[in-house]
């Protein structure tokens, strides 16, 4: 990238913190052992695994038998979504009885997921989120079943950065588990399997399913204290490698392999290790930790900064000044998309009714800036669905503005941000 | 790895080639950007992740969109069989009417799959190979059925190197796909769906799946000239990075997505590209088709130079002495697994009946020489299956060892393993 660019999309991807490039060098090609092999080019491979593997149950606070390695975010949810399907169909319970919760604004590898679910028969609750993009953990627990196999909400939105409630609907989802689960009446519930009747619910709980891919650089992460029982994260969403991710899997969650060989990864997750991207994980995970406290600080006085600042704008003076409220209106064109309170510090996200943002990113490119309207992952979908379903018309969903600050993103750039965006807006009006 | 270390154990995984590495660095930090974002860092990823792509495409007489990148070959696999089941169950046919055909000696990564299928209720037959780990393409040919939904054969085998006819058991499925979805009957044959009668088969054809892993440091991998619809790459056995690999996908072959989520690849892998692991794929694949025939004709050498050696050891002196026959047999103890003349040129393969191979293994890693006794992904499992179908009774399968040659092995490095090798079996004695 060229000194003089502003990059402003790391919600999509971070650069490798250097670090992390550091810890993995050696494993490239002076430590480049298979982990499976008995030699001692494999036991030091072996070994550095172990470590990687115990640094990040270390950070969560979890078990090392409790991480699992996966090629992505993607990989993992997949695999926390199929692979609680999967342990299910082995037993002969029919996907056509499995019910299953989300909300509209997951991101795309959990709701394709989904979708890929209901074709093959399974019923699947896509749950609304409120306007200002925050489910109502009532509405998850008035859909839980006997027959809810997993419920999949995501920690922070990557496209409008709102932080859902993970604890209260974890706290509703175990309520639900211990009410069917420990009742006497456990012997006739259960899902009907094709074979001998009922599979009985004593031996399985809803599980509930968390992507974490925004998460570590600005939340607590901590799986137990969230109440999940699978947790995803993403290399390059938190200055990582990219191609490495981890689905945190609570001991005792029922789970199957989605990617089936050699059996590595306790049987869960079959491949040869990428051994230099798990380590480049571990490191960049440690640092994220390390870095969290003062960094959101940092960012959240930018995002604050910003919206001020923008709100002062001299062609959008006439505004409704909400302070920190829910939804700002900003009367001409301007609205911020989601919640200002429980956000991420990085993440900005408005819409601008009437603009074409789509040649608006292309035009702050050109003047050295880059972002996006939406979600990377959606290059081809028309609008951003995630805003759609805050509600506010169409318009706003086409006409979506994503920032995402970084490491290196300051008040300068913000000042430029601004400057720049002024002037396009302005002749775009 | 100590200098003064013999790795014999390519097989199992290679050193990052540093050409490869010096590819891969800039898109670590500079050239960080997610190729599906519209700026100009994500513009910058797009063109490199292209040019991958078209170099891979190039290397192997392909189209880019014939290439999917995955995770590694384990991925790369998994793709080719459960894509290839996925779309058809999409269109309602069930799974126990399809059939498979594969071999007793494929990669776990292979079998696995399989497995899972026939749990499923999928019938799958398993191909014997001959003494010399050669499979008859007429035992699959008089296997094969109108529901054959696919056939896996593996071209060169992981533990004991020898070649399959890939050609040939190709000409065999073209064959019979020419006599049942030309014909007449076309609209007679096909395979039952649950809903609507039968799913035509002039609407498919018996796909031929190659797991290639093992061949492009030493083979053509020409997809045309073998005849295969799917081929598996795999980056780490190439002296490319680990996590990434490559299906090729000849366009046109039924397929679907077994990672879903944002779409990319074509919707057939959703993740965010690892594009420093793809840069250095394209990088090594590259190095290793220019090196191909040199480095053939090198290793051969040394293989060659091992068997006269291994035939004249002291301790061994009464033996069979074929020449380059198959299945060289050696009175005393010595067994040479598999074939010697369709035979990757950096394998060795050899069961010392009576022998603990596993202990041998670790005497000579404290030797100095890393060697392995059969795949490292099977760890766990009781002697080699790939040997156990050779025949020749239980002690064989228990007692193999294998030595993989590489770019940094010399003749001096086969004398010393020689020496070590005649010691510590002569001490095992």
């Amino acid at each position: 990238m060229s000194r003089k660019r502003i990059y402003l999309d790391y919600a999509s991807t971070t650069p490798l913190d250097p670090r992390a490039l550091k810890a993995m060098l050696p494993y490239f090609r002076e430590k480049f052992g298979n982990p499976s092999s008995i030699h001692s080019e494999g036991a030091a491979a072996k070994k550095a695994l172990d470590a990687a593997r115990k640094t990040v149950a270390r950070i969560l606070q979890a078990r090392p038998d409790e991480i699992i390695f996966t090629s992505g975010g993607t990989e993992a949810n997949n695999l926390a979504i199929f692979g609680a399907v999967k342990v299910l169909e082995e037993k002969a319970v029919p996907i056509s009885k499995m019910r299953f919760i989300t909300t509209v604004i997951e991101h795309s590898s959990v709701l394709e997921c989904f979708r890929e679910l209901e074709r093959r028969g399974a019923k699947v609750d896509y749950v609304p989120v409120k306007d200002n993009g925050i489910v109502n953990p009532k509405t998850i627990g008035a859909l839980l079943r006997p027959e809810t196999v997993l419920v999949s909400v995501g920690y922070a939105n990557n496209e409008i950065g709102t932080i859902q409630p993970i604890r209260e609907i974890s706290r509703i989802i175990r309520a639900h588990n211990f009410k069917f689960r420990r009742s006497d009446s456990v012997s006739e519930v259960g899902i009907p399997t094709e074979a001998s009747g009922l599979f009985k619910l004593s031996n399985f709980q809803t599980c509930f399913h968390s992507d974490g891919s925004q998460a570590p650089l600005y939340l607590d992460c901590n799986p137990t204290r969230l109440g999940v029982d699978l947790l995803t994260f993403d290399g390059h969403k938190m200055y990582g490698p990219k191609g490495v991710g981890v689905l945190y899997a609570k001991r005792g969650t029922l789970l199957a392999a989605v990617l089936v060989g050699g059996g590595q990864e306790r049987g869960l997750r079959s491949t040869t290790e990428n051994l230099p991207g798990i380590i480049g994980f571990a490191r960049a995970f440690e640092i994220a930790v390390e870095m969290r406290e003062k960094e959101s600080a940092r960012l959240q006085k930018l995002q604050d900064y910003f919206y001020s600042s923008v709100l002062d704008l001299p062609e959008h003076t006439e505004y409704a000044r909400a302070g920190r409220a829910e939804n700002i209106r900003i009367k001409k064109r301007f609205i911020i998309n989601g919640s200002l309170t429980n956000r991420l510090p990085n993440n900005i996200n408005i819409s601008l009714h009437g603009i074409n943002t789509e040649m608006l990113v292309l035009k702050l490119d050109a003047a050295g800036i880059a972002c996006s309207t939406k979600s990377s992952c959606l290059r081809d979908e028309s609008g951003s669905y995630v805003v759609r379903a805050l509600g506010g018309g169409e318009s706003r969903a086409l006409s979506t503005l994503r920032f995402t600050f970084g490491r290196e993103t300051t008040k300068k750039h913000i000042d430029a941000l601004l400057k720049r965006l002024t002037r396009i807006v302005s002749e775009s009006v």
